[in-house]
């Protein structure tokens, strides 16, 4: 499976995984594919550094890449603290409420609540940067628009491609007018924020959009046909975030998460702001409904709802509080019902793949292929 | 572009196209494709028979279908009147003043209002079979769950294949146990009544569910690639409903609409209750905004919705009152910008299929094709 691109990265299959866990991502780039490690939950540049040596010792020089989330825009001379500040005391409180209604426990003293989106990310992207240019990525991805343009000369410097998530035609033609040399186009029914475009549609608007410029299709895959699919609609690779959460290397520190995400369907997830005041796609639960509820206080816009969100989602997460518990992932999730290794659902794609040109050679009366 | 139900039905390429319009629909057919009439505007049987005789006389013996509304569920022993009178009259003052707000004129003294979806359309759907069972259509497609028993035994009675739209792998499973012959997955990024599952996901999940039941692809389909995109997710066939709107056959009565779809760009849908009370992408409109303002008085359920709009629809659509003007379509109305005749269309189609699928070949290095 090659196109111009996976042989520029020099990578088997055209296949690109994201993922927040090294030894997913390694597993990626050992299977044929293009591994992505998704930066953002590093805060300390260390640990970064300890996983980065990780996936070196068993990407068996095999090429990875990085994905950072970094703002298009700045904040300036805004402090988190006048953002916290910003927050109506009504939806504190009905954070509270909600988190005592299902008798969701508070934190340790002095643990820290987890991951959150904030428009204050830049630097902690940055320092995550310093740290990644050292090792021998060959690409650089960003959620959050285009990366700044001395960010994107560095990259280019080092010989690094650098990548864009778009979820429109208009998106793409920004991105490539800062220079970005990859256009993920992420399709409405992909896993975290999305727009509202089905990857049918998305796929070859955006590569007609920034011809020649290779576009990557993300939302909807995590089988052969899909990957077949989304090359034929022009995209000279697929990106494949969800399907690798339930694979065995991955950690999602959450058996209870693991079961619902192999239970769910493809129509149990939801387009919420409630996580980052954005839409992202995720599990729907109990929480979602609570903060999609047209009777509620509703959802505060980016940063906000991230800073008001974090500490509850983080409680959710460790205690495993059931009708709570979710996580962005795609419709693609009524695809994952077994535990299967990051190899397991590499051939999966390839074979399925296979069968799938098999197939249009057929429709297509090219008998002899 | 042969599979085996386009082979069954004997048409050269399995493209199923839907419309309201009998030029359409021949053209459709003459074109090697399979036509499909849209019944529900005919009230009145016989100019249902004269369209099908004009269809006969212009299809030069290629076969073609119909497709009817018809409830699964019938409501007994309630009169339209009944449900007339469950109307608020918060709802009626609210399209009466939104009408007002922009000067839209009332139809002529005893004008009837348009189509109108109601849960009575039953009645009106058995005469319209009465009439067409007459001709020779090869395929009866149902748009409201599957046709009741005693259709699916006519129609299999007379050779004729029946057809079912459904949102959902479980929707899907329903009609195979009635007995329907062909699904339609109908995907996300669909015109008209759709699900949320976007088609890249619910293509496969469809045929996967009712295999060997044929599944035809129907949402975000416009172009050659998105064609063979569709037959590589395992469809045995596509059906296009919107790519036709502007077709030089088509007759929208409404310049100002065609000139509207023409502008419109992938992101200028939205899926709303507005037209029937049930979820239908159509172009987003000040109208749609209306109906979908929080701050409105909100759309009620189907039959409700219908029927308290048909008048302010047909209204609208008369005297084309541009900010309020819309039409069901599906997102791939981004690819709709220029009048172009069917067999232009198609044309298009089979062309764009071709060199798809040379690309795939390409990509998974079956060079000699």
């Amino acid at each position: 499976m090659q196109t111009e691109l996976s042989k520029k990265l020099g990578v088997e299959h055209a296949i690109f995984g994201f993922t927040p866990f090294p030894a997913v991502a390694a597993a990626i780039s050992r299977a044929g594919g293009f591994g992505v490690l998704g930066a953002v939950r590093y805060t300390a540049p260390d640990d970064l550094k300890r996983d980065l040596d990780w996936i070196e010792a068993h990407v068996d020089g095999r090429p990875y890449g990085l994905d950072v989330v970094m703002p298009a825009k700045k904040v300036e001379g805004v402090t988190e603290a006048d953002v916290e500040a910003m927050i109506p005391e009504g939806h504190r409180q009905f954070v509270k409420d909600t988190l005592a209604k299902y008798g969701v426990p508070e934190l340790a003293e002095g643990e820290a609540a987890g991951w959150r989106i904030t428009g204050w990310m830049e630097q902690v992207a940055r320092t995550q940067l310093d740290v990644a240019f050292d090792y021998p990525i060959k690409l650089l991805a960003n959620a959050l628009g285009s990366p700044p343009a001395d960010v994107v000369e560095r990259a280019h410097d080092q010989g690094v491609l650098v990548a864009a998530l778009a979820g429109s035609a208009r998106h793409a033609r920004k991105h490539q007018q800062a220079g970005i040399d990859i256009i993920v186009a992420q399709g409405y029914e992909a896993g975290g924020h999305t727009g509202d475009i089905a990857s049918m549609v998305l796929t070859p608007e955006v590569v007609e959009a920034v011809a020649p410029l290779p576009v990557l299709a993300a939302g909807g895959i995590g089988s052969g046909p899909q990957v077949a699919a989304a090359l034929t609609l022009g995209a000279q690779g697929v990106w494949l975030g969800s399907i690798w959460l339930t694979t065995t290397e991955a950690d999602l520190h959450s058996p209870a998460l693991t079961e619902k995400l192999l239970a769910a369907g493809s129509g149990d997830t939801v387009r919420s702001r409630a996580l980052t005041g954005k839409p992202a796609r995720q599990l729907r639960t109990e929480w979602t409904d609570a903060w999609d509820d047209p009777n509620g206080p509703g959802t505060l816009p980016m940063p906000l709802q991230g800073l008001l969100v974090a500490e509850a989602v983080s409680r959710i997460q460790k205690y495993e509080v059931e009708p709570l518990l979710g996580t962005p992932v795609g419709q693609i999730v009524g695809r994952m019902n077994s535990e299967r290794s990051v190899q397991a659902v590499f051939d999966d794609l390839t074979r399925g793949f296979e069968q799938s040109v098999d197939r249009i050679n057929r429709i297509a009366g090219r008998s002899g292929q």
